[in-house]
């Protein structure tokens, strides 16, 4: 399982060279699901297998197992499936179709994944500003004991919290490493509205702007329209 | 415990004026935290107290326990907190400040919980229109074994998809209960931006206009300055 | 014609003392709607008429003529009408309805100059990211001449870049004034989606808050289930 | 001058095996910037010039004259000069900068475009859903005396109000051209935050699913976890 990008694709050539008809390649890490297509055929022809298996579950998989969404021929991936089985939590991996649609079936997860972060994010946020004074770490702990939002992400965040209640020492820059983009994109190509999921996405692109044009532009228009004073 | 809005005003006002100093009345429903302010100075002139106490789990908490967020006085909290205690799971209750703070923490988790469901409907909502033919029951199930995106939310979400795949039958019409709404007003009041919880509002807002004035004009401007066709 | 507020309430408490019956007050600045139906109440019961008059033009107002948008009685409207026209550019003014219907329309305008601001922006901001060098004063120039999003805030944008193209020395600080809140708060009330004008509202405190939680919780977030590197 | 997609490929391969070099093909149509750079090369190899010209004024163009973004070699294009000096407004085409130049800035003209279009349509929504009984054609028609957002679309919004001030009749139903989309994932590619023109595009998209799986599957969580009614 390697990484995506250039690097996945070299790794695949370099390997594909090595193996004999009916091997197979997996893989499990964050490749486009076109890309996936598109290398499934080329190495079809040569008589090898490909299989996209898109993991979740971060760097505590290796302890409770991954969650793997596999795409590929049936035939092969049934092949695989003791593989599969010994790297997922009971239950934890599904032969979702044909290839690609393990990578598709990831890359939609991550994009929900961003939503629900910044759902979070806004609301603590919003908490962090209350006139009350709010223990931020204590709330969090408490609505995943039988609460509606409690979930695996609220755990990590009421973890983060009670290791530093107020974020102090951390710059608020939050990278993006493209499966969220991906989402948008597909969800663009396929005219469905992903209004929450582009939201997260924007205020990740925001978060790395430390000088933006656009906020610079409005504060010369507020100038020149009403007199507004602007900040220098 | 008593369902929000003029109801619970009436109800508490006869409640007043049956009850003695020292009394405590707890509201469990889904009051705006300023309404408790208010009604906790009133009620403190009478010598009576007033507890504000958000509750989530929906109609599972019957059997699961609810989360209670308790908001009011410290001595008042703790004379009452057997009774929180046998109403919540183990550590599923808190006092997390003075009067009216408990309604807020609740109102900011069900704005939090608009974000997450309408992050998941778009994900959804995508696979539903993927060119994969994804079994998406399955796959809300799957999600549930170890990924990052986990979450009770998510469960039912398996459930309610396992009943019915399609989701046959059901009007894409969304009510919203005022707890969005009231967490977007307090992220203007407060000038912190909460786009997520507002776009998952808005969304819910545009699923029960079946004529949009605002689509109307966008086709007729269309027309006006394209040619491009409109549907009448 | 007086600013919005608390300064304003004071002045027409003022005013109002010293007026005698028949006599009106007009409120040329930027009070809510509500306020203005309860002043116009208080002040009917002194036999005062009150007029709200929405205000748009800027500081080219001077040169230019305002455009008003007056709400009120219609008999006192009448009355007035000589004022109104002598602020206005030709046609430029208009009775819309009664007390309140002035600066309800004037909040939606400035509701909808968020929105096409904030697109500008995002344009400008898109175009100085592009690997084209391009010459931005120069193309906000252009569309002014012909093309479909010519207008006056273009006009504006371009002397702006004209004067200072790349924006030096100015912070990306943008404030706002109060109407786009009560804007997106009154699509909140009446459950109208409003989410082109509601992302301009929330850029503009993104653009305020150097060190936002929200951002830090996400960076933290990332590192605790994904060990991403934060930025201390 | 050719419309996007297919159809104008074909007509450029056909056009460039009748051209002798130093021909030139201008595409005046809405191609994707990188595919006039990849044409342009593709065409430079045997001797023939191609220039991409960005197009905005919609049909009133052909009365008015049509703004012109141009992009191509520049010795080219100073040749064509006289060619766009007569189908433009004065001073209303430029040359942007080289090949993909002229319908990039097109293309960020539309997303502009989008975003502007729905916040009027935001506000006349808004408007019509007013207490106030308010005559949207004729404020349409104030607006663009004197007001900060007068535009030549608030100018045809007036029109299209006055013509049918109810808007009765018509579908709301939103087309989109491409260009906004297009937009859209040039500010995911570059990592710019777009997200009134996003919001915009989406609304589009929303309008054009009469059966939206994502708003029936969060009726179906609200049932789900709330007891919620749900429509059939």
């Amino acid at each position: 399982m390697v990484p995506a990008g250039e690097a996945t694709e070299e790794t695949i050539r370099a390997l594909a060279d090595r193996l004999a008809p009916d091997d197979a390649i997996i893989d499990g890490g964050n490749t486009h699901y076109k890309d996936d297509v598109r290398r499934a055929r080329e190495l079809a022809s040569r008589g090898l297998a490909y299989v996209d298996a898109g993991t979740s579950g971060g760097i505590w998989g290796l302890a409770n197992g991954y969650c793997l969404m596999v795409g590929g021929d049936k035939a092969v991936v049934e092949r695989l499936a003791p593989l599969f089985a010994s790297l997922a939590p009971p239950e934890g991996w599904m032969h979702v179709g044909p290839c690609g649609s393990g990578h598709y079936v990831k890359m939609v997860h991550n994009g929900i994944e961003y939503a629900m972060m910044q759902g979070y994010a806004e609301g603590f946020e919003l908490m962090s500003a209350s006139e009350f004074e709010l223990d931020l770490p204590r709330i969090a702990a408490l609505w995943n004991r039988g609460s509606v939002v409690r979930s695996w992400l609220l755990e990590l965040t009421a973890d983060a919290l009670a290791a530093n209640p107020k974020l102090e020492g951390l710059k608020p820059y939050v990278e993006d490493s493209g499966e969220g983009r991906w989402t948008v994109l597909d969800a663009v190509e396929k005219a469905v509205p992903a209004p929450t999921i582009t939201a997260a996405l924007f205020g990740r692109f925001r978060s790395r702007r430390d000088n933006s044009f656009a906020d610079r532009l409005l504060a010369a228009l507020r100038n020149a329209f009403g007199g507004h004073a602007v900040r220098r």
